[in-house]
């Protein structure tokens, strides 16, 4: 059972411009499709950010892992080791998709063919994804409704209003997580702020918790507020949260911020690999880690990481990019294999056009705010290649080959800076 | 894939009077060897302690694991969890077996049957267990010889002497240390210490370095040393040894030895689990862990330790109790597959007669120090059930049912305390 052939496709599918601590979204986001095809004719599948050193990598891949049993994942690592060594160092990727950070070039590569490894591992045994992770104690997974401040549409005239409206103020975010819950069922909301005053944005949790009695809620401002806004937002928000999210930005300034407050904070902005965690377990900085296998090392690494927060007392959830139905269902088989995650994961999925799927039969469906795991082999998908060509032709055809959310953002307000915190 | 049939047996072999900081080996070890059967004819082998309490939890587990997927790791554990949760609560078990204390109970048992659903799992794939792991990091596995203070024979006139001879001296153990490496080839040493006067033992390591200029040592004393009598050895020894193992007892006294002397140490007794890890963390008491997957909770925990190692800076390597060569071939499966596992295991299999291996083909080969992988499905190797038969027959016949080698050693020596540290 050894790889015949490799592919990675890039593609882009249309996001809405959903405002952050970095600027806004851009009118696509980028995506890579993976396909590990085995000599047993079982082919694995992976998706991974698109963005252009993250896809410089992957693209290099494709040969030197031709050859490789798709059950030596060591075998993996030390490939990727070994090729990306010697690719030129990678440009600086995205602030807010820790995956494309240069410094997560590796464990990123080695993550998108892990899961497609895997995928082609249970596949061939004829299992499910989560079996081989270690078998399902729970069959479906919850996510959170991850709202955003938005704009109603793109600044550029040739893109049409998405179909979600503007949410600029408390009353818009509410409108959006009605929309949402009535649409999937979400029994957690996530609000994705650092990006408006935060006196607007704390009035929206505020508003939210009002509008959603008994609800779990988050706040997230991606370190974009200094140490004393965020006391001054904990003072106001403290009864009404589950756990308060990379309010600042640092290790020591969460440590700060934790000892002032007693507040649980949850992070995948100062946590995103296991020296960090490491840092940070000294300083007591964060007491929920956000995985995401895409760049802490594939499913098997994240589990680790599971082990690791339960033995240090952390508790454990999930941080989502903008993705599609392959990293949905990844993300699901992992949280399905894991007892320690224990908290409503995070998604964009909603965000996505239903149009805009790559996999067969569409879009996922969440159900009661859940993603639930059948008895399909493997991921539980397959690729939908016209949808894959389509959406390639489309990458081919828009100039963003890196996302880069403060760019956007200055064609709107061309004097945007970058600074954090903001606030 | 679901589990039909369940067995458990338990066997005794032969054993030296090999001495240690207990007392003295009895003349007989005791295991359990494990069967699980799959509803696709596939048996998968396991083996593990077969003191008392240990072998009433694997045979309360017989029936309850009946239909569970051998997938289904998680399922596994809360079935473990929930039967033994039933039972009266185990009494003490052998000092010097880590994986027979009380709090082991769960992980222990947990390791048992894991072991043998990955070795079902593999072999219905088709692939040697160590792909099952991640892949071969490495196709053998180095040993090192492992050297006890022993006598020629059993005190009791009913047992013959072994094949070893008498070892109570640094010329003996020498002697001993030649014959074991003329015949496997062993490339470092490992000295169990803490049985004869201090000065005995470092003059036995003294006599080593001088025989084997260049291999690696390493002295045990099984927590027996005074922080005063570890320190003065230590001065002794310092140039010589590769690791010093639990010269003292406790996590504490190690972190003091550790303070003064700082030689790096390892242990198989103040870090038995992730608990402990992490004391011992804060503290900076080991430096080294010698896993055991016995006790630690099975191979996929084993691999989330070695992480831990790899995160914190640890050195990992392996500690054995008496064993047959399921254990051995699962040391060795896992030891190839764990990048981090880069010091010579610990193995008492050279302390077992020919005649006493269960396994098809009589006792797996040692050569060049080393336990090489095969390309056989699972564990590579078969139940010689004759053997099994004969040998749970003997277990019969003998009233040992639990390990105490303080016990044995009152035969001896009537005033024989156990108060540690001796010396
Ligand atoms: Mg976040
Ligand atoms: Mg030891």
């Amino acid at each position: 059972m050894k790889i015949k052939r490799v592919t990675v496709t890039p593609i882009a599918f249309r996001d809405p411009p959903l405002l952050n601590a970095s600027g806004i979204h851009e009118p696509y986001a980028l995506r890579s499709i993976i396909e590990v095809e085995a000599d047993n004719g079982v082919i694995g599948l992976g998706e991974s950010y698109g963005d252009a050193p993250v896809l410089a990598a992957l693209l290099a891949l494709r040969e030197p892992l031709v050859g490789l049993s798709i059950f030596d994942l060591n075998g993996l690592e030390t490939r990727v080791r070994a090729i990306l060594s010697t690719l030129p160092p990678p440009e600086a990727g995205a602030e807010l998709a820790p995956g494309s950070h240069p410094s997560k070039q590796i464990p990123n590569a080695y993550s998108a063919f892990e899961v497609a490894l895997l995928d082609a591992q249970a596949r061939t045994i004829g299992v499910p994804l989560v079996e081989l992770l270690g078998g399902a104690v729970r069959d479906k997974v919850p996510f959170s409704a991850y709202l955003f401040f938005k704009y109603a549409a793109h600044i550029d005239d040739c893109y049409p209003p998405d179909p979600w409206g503007e949410a600029i103020d408390p009353a818009g975010i509410v409108a959006q997580a009605k929309r949402m819950i009535d649409a999937h069922g979400f029994e957690s909301i996530k609000l994705k702020a650092g990006a408006l005053e935060p006196e607007v944005e704390c009035a929206a949790i505020v508003a939210l918790s009002e509008a959603f009695p008994g609800l779990p809620l988050r706040i997230d401002p991606n370190g974009n507020w200094s140490l004393e806004t965020a006391v001054n937002c904990a003072d106001q928000l403290y009864e009404m949260l589950e756990y308060y999210e990379d309010p600042v930005p640092g290790l020591q300034g969460m440590a700060d911020l934790h000892r002032r407050t007693g507040l649980p904070l949850a992070t995948n902005m100062v946590v995103t690999d296991f020296d960090e965690l490491r840092q940070s377990l000294s300083l007591d900085s964060v007491q929920i880690v956000l995985s995401d296998h895409h760049y802490w090392g594939g499913l098997r690494r994240t589990q680790m990481l599971a082990q690791m927060c339960e033995v240090f007392g952390l508790g454990l959830s999930m941080h989502s990019n903008s993705h599609l139905g392959i990293s949905l269902m990844a993300m699901t088989h992992l949280a399905a294999a894991t007892p320690r995650l224990s908290y409503a994961c995070d998604t964009h999925y909603p965000w996505v056009e239903e149009e805009d799927e790559v996999i067969v039969g569409g879009k996922v469906p969440i159900i009661g705010g859940c993603v639930a795991i059948t008895d399909a082999p493997g991921l539980g998908v397959e690729l939908d290649r016209d949808m894959v060509a389509a959406l390639h032709d489309l990458y081919r055809t828009i100039d963003i080959r890196s996302r880069d959310d403060a760019r956007q953002m200055r064609k709107y307000r061309p004097d945007w800076s970058t600074k954090k915190p903001r606030f």
